[in-house]
């Protein structure tokens, strides 16, 4: 399964596509970020970042796109922005039969890194050692997007069978089952 | 000039559509109400007002798409759909190349009725009088689009001239000089 993932806003959109490997592991497609020009209107812009986006999918055609749910209450100057990207992202997948998945910020915290307060940096050290990468995925935005993509194929994997032992997994394996457990308790 | 007017939201979509007629007077083309089912998934329901809003556009041809303003502190329950709706609206007219302008609620209020504080109910009355229409648009979501389309043909049209004598205008024209006039107050 293929998952692209979108951490909305209108300057920034973070982009990450991975691929499932097997049932608990997954492997770095390509990441990115979309901008678009401050100084530009907001339709404009919108139609920069849309542009993009549709290149991403109609490029990496993923199963489901994931995008970060966003809340009215979080960071009031840029969240009227960061709505309608999260809603042409939306609208985008739609219009090509994508299936959408909304993750609220903290469960994508507590499913890479097992605590839903994470900071950026544990989010983007957990999304290079889940992806087996030789680097930091930058800016916090991509990572962010990847991880957003990371929790989705992550959850309908369901919990640890009771057969799977843990010393058996690779090290990717084993970061997953421990944020999949904290996040479960 | 032919205006089109979205009052954004995801379960009711107003749209209006008025055309100028000579400098200071507009006449009805076309109203309603885009709608989408609040049981659907969010992606689903932007895809269906996004198709809709998609069809107005190709069957009207409008000058200028005028959309209203949306803040974060407004309504919070709705507001991220809300701004979901506008985003995808200001999109399907850059996708067009058709110019977007954003109007304030206070602005269109101050532009059709005098006062930036005014009801739905007398952004109603006012929205028939200035279109001499022979009845009430509603709902008021409608009644909103079509203000919003009056509040932006009526802009650029600057203040009242000085060689204009309002005993000479139709009453619609002397309630567009009033609400002209009380607004610059």
């Amino acid at each position: 399964m293929r998952v692209l993932g979108v951490d909305p806003g209108l300057t920034r959109c973070g982009i990450g596509v991975i691929d499932s490997v097997r049932s608990r592991r997954a492997t770095l497609v390509e990441y990115g970020v979309l901008r678009s020009e401050p100084s530009d209107s907001v339709d404009q812009r919108l139609l920069v970042i849309a542009t993009q986006l549709d290149e991403w999918l109609d490029r990496h055609v993923p199963d489901v796109v994931a995008v970060e749910r966003v809340f009215a209450q979080h960071n009031h100057g840029t969240v009227m922005g960061t709505a309608q990207v999260a809603g042409i992202a939306m609208l985008a997948a739609a219009r090509r039969t994508i299936p959408v998945a909304l993750h609220t910020p903290s469960e994508v915290k507590a499913a890479v890194t097992g605590t839903g307060r994470a900071g950026k940096e544990q989010v983007q050290r957990m999304v290079k050692q889940i992806l087996s990468l030789d680097h930091t995925p930058t800016p916090a935005d991509a990572a962010d997007a990847l991880a957003l993509a990371i929790t989705h194929l992550w959850r309908p994997a369901g919990a640890l069978q009771g057969g799977e032992r843990s010393e058996q997994l690779t090290p990717a394996q084993r970061a997953w089952a421990a944020a999949e457990h904290a996040a479960r308790r």
